[in-house]
């Protein structure tokens, strides 16, 4: 990573960070716990991707106003709470993440499920806040419809539903790709294409966009795979070989190291190019897809 | 009950059900399973009581397109999730609902988790496509606002994470009231003024039934207590007795019977009153609101 984009990076992520906080419910009043849980979980940390994803995709489409805002808040909340109830004991039983206790860890199990309940919910309450800023916004309507339905079965949480049935068998390509396309491609999708809606963008726009989101996301997935066993856990930040411990069928144990680099590889070209045919261009949002694919961590 | 009403009301039912059961995901790909929970979650009955409200506020107000007919759908999924979610080990761990198997008994504890989380984002994902009905109709941002805060941390779900929390402490009267009013009361608000929102009510109105609704929910729950200390297992459908043994507070502990029996028939005077300010009338839905306060199961 180039010290100049690393530079840019780490101002935007603070802005990012800046416009998350703004919209985080108040703790106060008799529910006190339950907004604190939230606020825990998504102070936690996190590379903010996804809004920042959906940001300079507005950005690039020469939106200007705030209304995009409440959505970037809302899907870092629904990112966050699709964590939350992954750690739960029922789920894959995580104590920590991030070098942080998880939520239930924190604040109970109970508590750990009602706090993810909340964040999904919040999220919707404050994507719908953008109707207050543009009362007259058509596309409102529409960025809130796509929201929506990539979180939900047939988007991310379908894709781990997917994941949870599947562990401990043996997992087909076709199937490992649907799993990847869903439960991390999905939501980047979301981030870019209500980006792209929100700017007024064309509907051919729209699935150009869609489309390198979704291959950035399945390139992000196999270079998961890849780190989890060329990485080491200091470098990552969390346990390596946990894939080969919970005996996951990955695109690594499907093929091998090399056959998924260069998986990840056409996948990043495939997803440029995408972005490439279009008119607009955003410098930054190019050198963060490749970056995130090329990442270490 | 008088035998018109009784006719009424069960032919309302069915035209409700119908509407629910149009909106529900098909189960099919392969995330059949979680789609499966969550219809079976639905489908597992009860009174529809808030799509009923909303339908029959919306006709009140004169109210005719089929606009309403997502958020019928969405929030009975809202109530559906709510149960699910509370039927888990980590929560109420209660095996039998309706007598039928809850959803996590059935299919798990993790599914039981995704299904929840699956329902309250559908339900999310269904009133949106309310948008695709009537694109130029600006008061569908407004109800989709009103459903998701009546259903999160300031409504419904708030509620819920100060009575998880109260379990087994002595509750002042102020606190019972505001978890009732959340808990019980937020949903009911959510859908009579999600009707009136639908059918261009103006704001008085709006508040108007959003009182009316609040004291029926309060009246409502209240009732429950009564009808737990004194009714019978067989009439009521569920234990009766399950306040005095999970040690909740509720309005018998902290008053008596006939204290509690006078605070619902206050409530409900009161309820109906605030409906009766209103220029329009709906003759079935007032007497639905009577039936519920005295309903004996």
């Amino acid at each position: 990573m180039n010290k100049e984009f690393q530079e840019e990076l780490t101002a935007r992520t603070r802005q990012v960070e800046a416009v998350i906080e703004k919209y985080l419910p108040c703790a106060e009043g008799y529910q006190k716990t339950v907004i604190e849980a939230m606020n825990y979980s998504i102070q936690a940390g996190g590379k903010r991707l996804r809004p920042m994803l959906m940001w300079e995709t507005y950005r690039m489409f020469g939106g200007r106003s705030e209304v995009i805002e409440p959505f970037m808040a809302a899907i870092e909340m629904i990112h966050t709470y699709s964590l939350v109830h992954d750690d739960l004991p029922a789920m894959d039983n995580d104590e920590y993440r991030r070098g942080k206790k998880t939520t239930h860890a924190q604040f109970g199990e109970g508590m750990g499920i009602l706090a993810g309940d909340g964040l999904l919910n919040y999220a919707f309450e404050t994507a719908a806040r953008a109707f207050e800023l543009e009362p007259g916004n058509s596309q409102i309507g529409k960025a809130l419809y796509v929201l929506a339905r990539k979180s939900g079965i047939h988007g991310m949480l379908g894709g781990q539903c997917v994941d949870v049935e599947a562990e401990g068998k043996t997992v087909p390509q076709e199937m490992l790709t649907f799993i990847y396309s869903l439960k991390t491609g999905a939501l980047l999708e979301a981030s870019m294409m209500i980006g792209a809606i929100l700017a007024g963008a064309t509907s051919s726009e729209q699935k150009q966009v869609e489309q390198a989101a979704g291959e950035l996301g399945l390139a992000f997935q196999i270079q998961d795979d890849i780190l989890d066993v060329t990485s080491t856990t200091e470098e990552l930040g969390k346990p390596v070989g946990s894939d080969e411990k919970n005996h996951k069928t990955t695109w690594v144990t499907l093929y091998d190291i090399d056959q998924a680099k260069q998986e990840v590889e056409r996948l990043s070209r495939q997803s440029i190019e995408h972005m490439n045919t279009l008119v607009v261009k955003n410098e930054f949002l190019s050198s963060l897809m490749i970056e995130l694919i090329h990442r270490k961590k």
